[in-house]
């Protein structure tokens, strides 16, 4: 894998979709955690990751893939957010134990912060349904996210 | 199983939520499909049978189970439908030939149509993939939605 | 208004639905607050208020309505949630100032707790954007709420 | 407006994410909507437009407003789309008479087919509720389209 620009594959674009508003002219509040699950698949993949990499192929069998329940997840409104809207996607992932990791992120309206989102995984085996270690590949991603913004607790 | 009033599961309810609308102040049009879809579940579960009998469980493997994806939709919208509003769903299905099936479904507001879905499914194999006869639970519940209305081609 | 069984309006019903999925086989997380906030409109419903009392409708002009966005919300999955699970769902709600309330929901599935969702509304005046007081019938609800209970703060 | 290759706004791009699939693995069949929707919407904009110039702001007073509610949909899915599909999008639209168009979008993944979407826009005034011209910008977005591809019936 080259080197890349951190700004490449964590900080990302997004324009509102009429979609994703609802009757009071703005944002449907849940439309953000779709926004930041695919902002994180993008991401991954900007990176060099394969969505067969991460997400389960339960037709190809269960055996010994690790799967990633989401545990834990949370948003904050700050502005309303209308049709049309150019955002500023910012990805802080952040890796809290050895088998669980959070997605932080952040949502930009000319230059105003508007919105934010975090999801929390936590790796298990599909078999067996025991927490185990994060995918390799999940931690690499992890680290080369803190590369340049100075030391971050791993 | 014993023999049920139609009305019971056949024809539903169904109230708008504001989730169900975008910036217009109307219902989101592709929702009407997450309706059609809902309304015949909840049709398979009042007449008896179970999500088991009729969606695939990747996780028990993929032997032998008859997989029912959809190869067509449509839908047709007369009125607004707007938030609290409350609709009669009536649910008509019909089948096609050996290995497909559709379920029409009518929204009712008031006493006026207001909108009208079609969802066609294809029977095939989870492992070959290739086409193959509806299962038995659903054509049971085809034909007995047909009873009480005059002979229906088969 | 006539006295109710506060059964009847805080605890409700839900049966996952096969589009709620995703390819992991169980419900796709960010449906949970679909859930969260539906059931929250049912409970509105059951209670005596209509969509009207709460819901802006832009159509009829902005003047002196009240319009309750979410600022926050969170939700915390404990148990994998499949299709056709039959959940029990408990409203919670809470005031917690004059312009603010919440909603917690918990999910449960053959009595034990499966998910559990926050949603935090404030109060603002639709044409100022300015906070404003909880309308009336939203207080009397979260009140109605509380009875039964024993003494909660407000 | 500066003349554009047709590529640049006719043909797009998407990735199918995991949010978009259901239980059995591949895409749940509705969201090709919101893709068709939001590729029209991405078209309308890489030509030149403005939300603004076509989705309807309740929150500025109806007068004279323009809205396009649809009033058709229809899909075919032709192959399955998994997780990690890259989608090459198409988009063909059509003006059927004064007040009325439709957007044909066409999937394709490594050069096959996959899904064919259509919905069709009826233009009203968002006062009278009654049909209207269509506005001059979708005119105009529409008769673009079909430059370089020789006559079509208008």
């Amino acid at each position: 894998m080259t080197l890349r620009n951190a700004e490449d594959w964590l900080v990302l674009k997004r324009i509102t979709r009429f979609g994703d508003t609802d009757a009071a002219g703005v944002i449907h509040f849940y439309n953000l955690f779709r926004w930041c699950h695919e902002a994180w698949e993008e991401s991954l993949e900007k990176y060099g990751l394969y969505a067969s990499d991460v997400f389960p192929d339960l037709w190809s069998g269960l055996d010994d893939q690790i799967v990633l329940p989401i545990i834990h997840c949370e948003a904050d409104f700050r502005k309303p957010i209308k049709v049309g809207d150019h955002l500023e996607v910012k990805i802080l992932p952040e890796k809290i134990n050895i088998s669980t990791f959070q997605v932080r992120t952040e949502f930009e309206c000319e230059g105003e912060k508007v919105a934010l989102g975090l999801i929390r995984h936590l790796a298990i085996n599909s078999k067996t349904r025991n927490r185990c270690n994060l995918p390799d590949k999940i931690n690499f991603w992890i680290e080369a996210s803190s590369l340049g913004q100075g030391p971050r607790p791993l």
